[in-house]
């Protein structure tokens, strides 16, 4: 049910792209323990001047590499959004090279009702999910 | 004043896009109650690897046709939302053939303060909405 | 912290582009206080179909101007999310020429484990902010 939005700026091949994904719904996985295929992914690859990412005084360098993930999910603890963040960084660095100082996440909570995953229902209402 | 994000796949032409957006307005239109100038919509057209939508175990068949809307609200009531993924399936497959399977929808909620339509001003809490 | 998504119509070359964003983020650092480089700022640029904003009987004039704000933020006053909305239509007609009726904003909370702004770290639990 997490739906990722993922603003990049464009230039990776389709492969690369594939694999971002791919590693980021790894990390999703294993942190909110959610089902293989409970995954919603969406991506818009921007020119570097429509991303102006800055780092509140932390001293980050962004590069082209930088990837912003915006997540809508149902209410998620503490310790399991910490460890999202921290599996994140350390599988896009691991597996794709992207340095842990080109990630930001934010995340945004919805209810049970706030879903449809399709035919018009409200699965997480009527007892199918 | 519910914002609509609609995410979907390039290749509709210019009518059917229209007809897509005029569709889930009058979805929105009867099932929140809003007025027919209530009408906030944003489109995102990708290549097919940006969206990478899955089903959650559910057994969809996503295809090119795929609508992913975004939504933030004031709260409304789970029956409203129920209305609302019902009449979205609903209006989209009569009006525009889209298979209700290719339907995935999201809301996310905010208060009276969190809009202003216009002039800099919070209309919610003005007075004037 | 704020994170801002800009949905505007395409057509702006790079300099009026980051004129806007300058002069959001000047409104933004002004009513909710924020760090000058507490700055994340992400633009789409669309063709005018896609853009579908009405104004909900107010009498707004939309023009090809138009810019329309969804921020995700920590929560923020009522006091101060007006400021924001009036000083970015103060901003934004006085240095880039817009119109204030071509300004619509919209504003989506969420809490300190929300947020992580690089290395994998949430950076308003553990101290860093």
């Amino acid at each position: 049910m997490p739906l990722l939005r993922f603003d990049v700026i464009e230039g990776r091949d389709e492969k690369s792209l594939q694999l971002l994904l791919d590693t980021a719904h790894k990390a999703m996985v294993e942190a909110f323990g959610v089902p293989e295929r409970d995954r919603y992914q969406i991506v818009h690859q921007h020119p570097a001047n429509e991303l102006m990412i800055q780092d509140t005084g932390l001293g980050f360098q962004r590069t082209k590499d930088l990837v912003i993930i915006s997540i809508t999910s149902k209410t998620r603890t503490e310790s399991q959004k910490e460890k999202l963040y921290a599996l994140l960084a350390e599988k896009l660095e691991a597996e794709c090279g992207i340095s842990p100082e080109d990630l930001m996440v934010s995340i945004t909570e919805n209810g049970d009702a706030d879903w449809s995953f399709g035919l018009g229902e409200a699965q997480f209402l009527n007892g199918k999910l």
